[in-house]
């Protein structure tokens, strides 16, 4: 993954990633009736706000979404999509949570890569792929005044987190790095699709009581 | 404003801007009931953190309110002043809003600067600007339980992106750094004053229903 | 402090610091009803942010928690353990305070010879050092939808701070490390107990009115 080749896709990828997010962002924004400021800041929070946190955390400083203004320009995109077209937008919500699952798992992939490429370990790195795939949704719900939905939801944060654990696993095996990040972000895919469709979801705890929700 | 006297006076400012923003932190405190120690935590919060936010996505590391104790200082002496003479500071809040318009404005202003100082292209030293004058403020919310008001309200957010795109604009097309920089903040500062009299706010979406509020 | 036994005995405390406040994510995560994944993200979130902060903040990237996989599976342990024992960890909830209030001690005290030996001013390693001590535990109950209970209770964000002010006056002082830092953590395990038994708190401020709650 060191050539110029694989970097550009990389690069592909993450834009794909970055507007699906923001429309993600721009959705919830409109439903919470924050202005068009509030609207596209929250499409570009989920945009890229998981990448940041992976940035900072490995010491890629300035982030890729700072040093590189095209990340601020499809998230724009995509918020003023939302913004102004939102009947239309809204109405392909199902379409939207299909292409987030690609979103997800591109941003898993490519995230447990790029913290591989800065260093450091296989476990911790797929850490870091997980919340640069989860990050930019938990602080979305933070700011909008919700509980994140990957803590008690649908399988979303352990897809991402099986893709990059794949892409850790091919590291440490030695494979081509391509045929991890794919067979990764496959997995990532059928188990949001499963979540979606079939209801998979995480176990919840047994607390005693019936009446443990507060 | 690679000079000393430059630097000294964004030292000023910022100091300035500092203790104005930690009022607001100090009044949410208290009427949030907080005690000495979470009124003080919000003052220095509101304060520090969205300049944190910007030094440490720049690389700036530690940040300015970490490496030099006087940020602390002057933010722990604004959060006394509301806690202990709460009425007081409550009674000057309309007094307070005006002073924090040029709070924000310095912020926004000499984030930006300092932004492009670390080599940040243009675009996203004034995104940064912005966030400098507005991070600690939706802190603030967050910490509080409300939801960050500068996403739906008041051209708040907006005011301080205008005068961080002067600033921006002013170094694109090479122009002494303090001119667009007092005329950013004369921007940031009327816009304020607008939201503040004239009710002036920034566009809402239209969801095709009246119910649309969750 | 910069010899080899002082760094293996900082890093055991460490490792007990974080099993505990693992425990005290995981709690809250069954008791809000997440699923295992939100139960062992929180668990990890409380063990591991408030350094992780520090860490960024001082420039120690990547930190402790990232570079090294042992954090992980230490707070992983302590969240299954809250998971599939939750009546057990439930019933000894009186005795994690107390080892809470140990893990709160650690944490504070090397947190803040940390934030010292990268250079920091004692003033601010001090904060650093309480901020290392309560910043998993903010975050968690900001994830978890609550107020963060550090800003309106019980002397424990006070308690963090006395112990990380010690060590920074000992430094001053000129004093063997060891001794400030046994001193600072009896200092705030000291005023844990009192706030657990005796109901000891920090001032609430006057607002000129009963009704001042929001």
């Amino acid at each position: 993954m060191h050539d110029a080749s694989a970097r550009v896709l990389m690069e592909v990828l993450d834009g794909l990633g970055t507007f699906v997010f923001a429309l993600s962002g721009g959705l919830l924004g409109v439903r919470k009736r924050f202005d068009l400021f509030g609207v596209l800041f929250l499409s570009f929070v989920v945009a890229v706000v998981g990448g940041m946190m992976r940035d900072v955390l490995i010491g890629a400083v300035p982030p890729a979404a700072i040093a590189n203004y095209r990340y601020l320009v499809i998230a724009a995109a995509g918020g003023l999509l939302t913004f102004y077209l939102y009947p239309m937008v809204q109405s392909r919500q199902h379409d939207i949570l299909l292409f987030d699952a690609v979103g997800l798992a591109l941003f898993a992939v490519t995230g447990t890569q790029k913290a591989m490429l800065y260093g450091i370990n296989p476990v911790m790195a797929a850490i870091l792929g997980m919340l640069s795939g989860i990050g930019g949704g938990m602080t979305r719900d933070v700011l909008a005044g919700d509980i994140p939905f990957v803590l008690h939801g649908d399988l979303y944060a352990l897809a991402a987190l099986a893709a990059a654990a794949i892409v850790s696993i091919g590291h440490v095996i030695g494979a081509t790095p391509i045929y991890p990040m794919l067979l990764g972000a496959a997995a990532c895919i059928f188990l949001r699709l499963m979540a979606i469709y079939r209801g998979w979801q995480a176990p919840i705890a047994h607390t005693g009581t019936d009446k443990g929700r507060q």
